[in-house]
């Protein structure tokens, strides 16, 4: 592809997203396909000869398009929200351009001091003054945490596990499957993951923490990591943060916090409660990628001490070593991965083009969304909620086995929105969850009637 | 930032790389800059009120390209080509503009498919018939090989390492760093990490590496886990993957191959004795990010049979669980994250819009500068050969204490060129790595100029 092909189809391709980004997509929100339906459609080579980029961009349309789940129309209300922005998008396609490996800062110095600075941006924004890192995923900030805390009770790094008292984390049965995961692959295995049972709000129950914790050290095993969640991804419960550092601060227990999509609520000073007690935890982590309208990759990894990052992450070889290493970050030693991509230049877009003012704005419009929707469901007669929104998940069910399963799947069957499903307490709940970058009342309400029509066809 | 501004300063941003490309950066190469230097522009505090999308583009330019390393301009030789393409840059940024989460195939079926096919078409490249995906990195890559393997001798994932016998891994002396991290990740620890002499190539040692087996057996360990290297990170040795293999396969031992750079030559058929051995093997990783002109981050891993990975990384959460799961591939099984971007399609793009002739003839161009620029140096009475180029990165040196590594620093300094080093057997080399996206003849011969100037002035 020459330049002039290049300038063309980048053209093309900006119209395409804006108009997608205005109207949404044409067709349904998600796809009603079979497994298979692309893979008949690509060639099981690669061409020989080389194609058009007009040709590519074309069966993207047409092939790609129809298959794709939808995750940034505001009819998608599945999962989590997953936000672009156009500001966001800007900011991939000028580190695309680039595309520098920011593994160290001598690689790269902007992108490792725009990283330093986004994340002091977003440490002011939540009331946290720690430094931290731009991770790819929650799951792999959960792994840095653990590694951390690890490192901190024994020489795993250089002895490995053989001889040492077993080590213990704790999670809530409601925790993110990350901590299973992360527990897995550091080598801790499920067999030292406890699963702290949680409360009829689904937060964890801390008198269970303290009695688990407190039986393994009689058992002569050496609790050595907490993971509270703020915002689970079930029902958005949230852990009591505070009481559960008390424990880890006197028991001298390493806490990371999981705020993965909550965290973008304490940005609003009626919602900074969210972050109560996080100052006595040791890490932090939240999501610009899901809630704040940032492309996704961008977690936002705070922790109190880098010190116990490094010591678990950092190696040098002679081939990475620059001239000014004693005295910067290199982030490569804060993270899994050696390469890393020029994440912050999107967040730099995203926060200086709403200001903190239209960021505030726009997830207390979601909040809101939550809110009135939760009171619609609570009026009508049929539908019963699991419990009072705190953030932008809804979970909403049915008397009568299948009927919350049923109904979720027809209203996915119209194509004209996206839901989905959680079981607690062996009752299946169906999950709408606002957020949506470009979610405006319209899709609340179009939402609502669909519901409305649904029960009435019934 | 609404649509209309959107529209524009995406045009703005696609003419900016188109001209990048074609042109180059204007300044020098890499920045003659202090750290800090960025810090002390950027506002310590986000902005309260929205700014203009002009204005940040506008900062970018003034603040953060003068302090970026240009690893996409041609004059970009050190480290490891990190190579962006136009088709690669409209793939990554329709992959912003749609921004859907990859991690299973529910949640994005066509993202799920493509990625099944590229890996097809990258594997019939290398004449390499097994299924893989695309992970974020080299690392993540051998970290995942290492806990698949791990999960086939024990049950660390469900137990933990307590009580048995200790697990071993190997790795030549030469291998990347990446080896030591996931072996302290994993929990293996440094203790069990067996660093495999290598020869006067840097090539691994094959006795030894049967030696040290044989050795740990004796003692009760478990030797788990080789991992090969096709093209070091430091001087592009090649190890002697089908002995190697050998001795895995009669021990019964999983072997990874790692040719994060090296992989891309063998899509040449005078290459293709890279492969050699790796049809044995049970995992294969190259990285099209480094030298198939497809944007970072893009790490292909092949897996003889996937149950091995997803053995050791599959877990399946209630709110995760869709009605397909057990007919198709969801990619989060086969991955350290749960989140994933949709990596397919810039590799869809590049390999359609180049076609794979195009794709050799531009990796056999950059084995050819660096055979003609090995023969200057070969044929010049003060600069010494490491070792013939088998792949793009040639190894040069000065005798005498320092006298390589003041070449290297003045060469950099004129900010015409961007080179690095590594140490083998206590020599300091400096490197020469070709393979950038735009690099032609013309870039090779002004360095091949400004080393003879240099060299003269002394």
């Amino acid at each position: 592809m020459d330049v002039h092909e290049f300038r063309k189809l980048g053209y093309q391709v900006i119209d395409w997203i804006a108009d997608y980004m205005d109207k949404g997509y044409e067709g349904p929100v998600t796809p009603n396909c079979q497994p298979g339906d692309l893979l008949k459609q690509i060639p099981t080579s690669p061409p020989q000869e080389a194609e058009s980029g007009s040709q590519v961009l074309a069966d993207f349309q047409e092939m790609i398009l129809p298959l794709t789940s939808h995750w940034n129309d505001p009819r998608y209300m599945g999962y989590f929200p997953c936000n672009h922005s156009g500001a966001g998008i800007l900011g991939e396609l000028l580190s695309a351009g680039l595309n520098v490996n920011a593994m160290s800062w001598a690689t790269s110095p902007a992108a490792t001091e725009l990283e330093m600075v986004m994340m002091r941006w977003l440490g002011e924004l939540l009331g946290l003054n720690w430094p931290g890192t731009i991770q790819d995923t929650a799951s792999t900030g959960t792994l840095c945490a653990m590694l951390a805390a690890r490192e901190q009770v024994a020489a795993i790094n250089a002895d490995g596990y053989y001889g040492k008292k077993p080590l213990v984390a704790y999670a809530s049965d409601q925790a993110h499957s990350s901590a299973i995961k992360a527990a897995r692959i550091a080598g801790i295995g499920d067999a030292f993951l406890r699963a702290v049972p949680s409360n009829e709000q689904q937060a964890m129950n801390v008198t269970a923490l303290k009695a688990m914790i407190e039986q393994d050290e009689q058992l002569g095993n050496v609790p050595f990591f907490v993971m509270a969640t703020v915002g689970t991804t079930s029902t958005t419960a949230i852990d009591p943060v505070a009481e559960i550092a008390d424990i880890c601060v006197a028991k001298g227990i390493y806490l990371h916090v999981d705020a993965a999509l909550a965290g973008t609520a304490a940005i609003l000073p009626e919602m900074r409660w969210l972050m109560d007690g996080v100052a006595q935890a040791d890490s932090f982590l939240f999501n610009p990628h899901k809630w704040m309208f940032t492309n996704f990759d961008c977690s936002a990894y705070f922790c109190k001490d880098p010190m116990q990052l490094k010591r678990a992450l950092a190696i040098q070889p002679e081939y990475l070593k620059t001239e000014h290493d004693a005295s910067v970050e290199n982030f490569r030693d804060w993270s899994i991965q050696l390469g890393r991509r020029f994440r912050a230049l999107k967040l730099w877009f995203v926060m200086r083009t709403m200001g903190v003012k239209g960021l505030q704005d726009r997830i207390r419009l979601h909040l809101e969304m939550a809110k009135w929707f939760a009171q619609q469901v609570a009026d009508h007669p049929q539908l019963s909620l699991w419990s009072q929104p705190k953030l932008n998940t809804v979970c909403v069910y049915l008397d009568g086995d299948g009927q919350t399963e049923s109904l979720m799947k027809r209203l996915n069957e119209t194509g004209s929105v996206f839901l989905t499903h959680t079981v607690v307490n062996s009752r299946y709940l169906m999950r709408v969850s606002f957020g949506q970058t470009h979610q405006t009342w319209t899709h609340v309400h179009q939402l609502w009637k669909l519901i409305q029509d649904q029960l009435a066809a019934d």
